[in-house]
């Protein structure tokens, strides 16, 4: 802050505010300067704050905790106020301008809590090991059920319903069951399909465990795979597997992208290969350092990130393999530990 | 568009994207001009924007959908475009002015689609009255269950898996079971907490079906309840049918939250009412109309709003019942069906 020449600065970014303080309600801002760290939100959430949330101040407001931390401000002296600029709408800012002293200036200042959030400490880390381990076993117990006839949206409520029994909070986002062709699509959500003989079949699930996510992928084949499927799956295994080397502390995040592209391109699937190697993981489920493309971001020991190429074929099907890599002080270890072969079934 | 002398308008926001056009993608921004509507996607959704999309150009481009929308508009006319302030980042804005053409005004053109989307049409009643009939039905199936030791998050798993296996693809948010103290948090998530004897449990709960969300809440007592619960219950009660005959077409959304509010002064309990009366409901679980204070908005046929009042003790718990109403000519019809009397269990 003393290098920007910031008095105080504005937190609205909820996961942001749920790392500084523990509190997890759905209306909040927070405001901290050197002396002081205040934290806003409504009537609702006036017991949950109280137990939740620590090294701060409570503040209940009525309304938008934005605008009564903004007219809170300081009104005799100029203050220079931090704000989220990539996470507060055009809206929000507008009037938190009309709501403050007129001696407010409002400066862009992003990424800090995001920076903080990248490296993991001991406690987090065994959270998402334990978050991870769930993920893995709701898959494991999941895949005997996997068969010719049953649908999409079944195998989905299995997969949740182990991970909320073993003590998820939820899934981390909509959990993906895509058969056949619509295991083309990166980012299909489980459907009424029914899953057919022959087909790829990509699941792709998460659990939220004491608020951090995991982030499993996993691929198989419906019968006995043709062998280009089998080409394919190899692929995608080594540039998965070529990734993982890449991860190494002091290495930039692009450079791991880049390592999974070029296994890809030299089996001639670099245009298959349609979105980025990873992403950071923790309290949101796509964080920062993104592995793609033009990340400059220098990875460090603590970092967890996915590490999840793919390769899409419109009209026949899909594959991808996803695992959670935590960076060690030597390279980086999956935490995500479930059978990364080739499973046919049936 | 021409009262406001606007040539074309963004809409970023994706609920809006998804009810405009069917497109479901998570990176998305659509274009509309009189002549014309565009769709920018990226290359994870070339497939399912084909498949979903209606009634619209598509066009898939690298990174940012909305940096290249504004990259695409004209170049030689001065060209006034609409956006939706209240959903786009000052960051976005920021890279939006950035990326567009020098003769391009923003203009600030919130709530356009929102005002649409408050009123359903004959397909997304239909659809919600699954919806709100797939929420009763997990509810009244998990009932049994509800008994001293168990735990709460055990409950949700139940209630999330019914929801699933009646079709719907997932919860319209994070499932709340709160028991006993914790049933005074009006947004308790479910935790790992065993039910106890003689306790009020809050369960709160909505499936989401081909994208429409319900939103149920009922409150139990495990035990023979005391005078004063049965009172306080049968006041929410009270204050629910208050607000439900309130419900009129041509009434503005503040009125029926007074018809709740004035029920529970009455009871001496007005300052137990921490929240607002309700909510539109449809694409998001949180729509306009809200039913609160200062809210001005003309209720009219065909919406769909929550009714849900509810009082809360800090230390002994909260009470409240939601049920989902359908506006009709005459008033409104409650499209949740599931018992609204104080269920005494064991």
């Amino acid at each position: 802050m003393a290098a920007k020449h910031i008095d105080a600065c504005l937190v609205s970014h909820l996961p942001n505010i749920l790392y500084l303080t523990g509190f997890s309600g759905s209306n909040a801002a927070l405001l901290i300067s050197p002396s002081d760290v205040t934290l806003f939100t409504d009537p609702r959430y006036t017991i949950q704050a109280n137990l939740e949330s620590q090294g701060c101040r409570i503040q209940i407001v009525q309304g938008s905790a934005l605008d009564a931390l903004s007219s809170s401000l300081p009104r005799r002296e100029l203050c220079r106020v931090g704000f989220e600029a990539s996470k507060i709408t055009v809206s929000q800012r507008d009037s938190l301008a009309k709501a403050s002293p007129k001696k407010v200036r409002w400066i862009a200042w992003d990424g800090q809590v995001e920076s903080l959030r990248m490296l993991k400490d001991a406690s987090e880390i065994a959270t998402m090991r334990e978050a991870a381990n769930i993920a893995c076993s709701a898959w494991r117990d999941t895949l005997p059920l996997v068969k010719p006839g049953v649908r999409e949206t079944d195998l989905a409520a299995e997969i949740e319903y182990r991970m909320r029994k073993m003590g998820a909070e939820g899934p981390s986002f909509d959990t993906i069951v895509a058969s056949g062709e619509r295991s083309a699509w990166p980012h299909a959500r489980a459907s009424c399909k029914l899953i057919g003989k022959n087909e790829l079949v990509v699941f792709d699930l998460g659990a939220i465990l004491r608020g951090y996510s995991s982030d499993l992928t996993r691929t198989v084949y419906v019968g006995k795979a043709p062998t280009e499927v089998k080409r394919w799956y190899k692929a995608v295994q080594e540039a998965q597997e070529a990734a993982r080397s890449a991860l190494h502390p002091g290495v930039n995040a692009e450079s791991v992208d880049s390592a999974a592209r070029s296994v890809l391109r030299r089996e001639g699937l670099a245009k298959k290969f349609i979105h980025s190697t990873g992403h950071g993981l923790g309290l949101e489920v796509h964080e920062s350092p993104r592995l793609g493309r033009g990340e400059k971001t220098i990875l460090r020991k603590d970092m967890i990130v996915t590490v999840e190429p793919g390769v899409y074929f419109e009209g026949q099907g899909g594959i991808r393999i996803e695992d959670d890599a935590l960076m060690t002080p030597s390279g980086a270890e999956f935490i995500t530990d479930a059978l990364r072969e080739l499973i046919e079934i049936g």
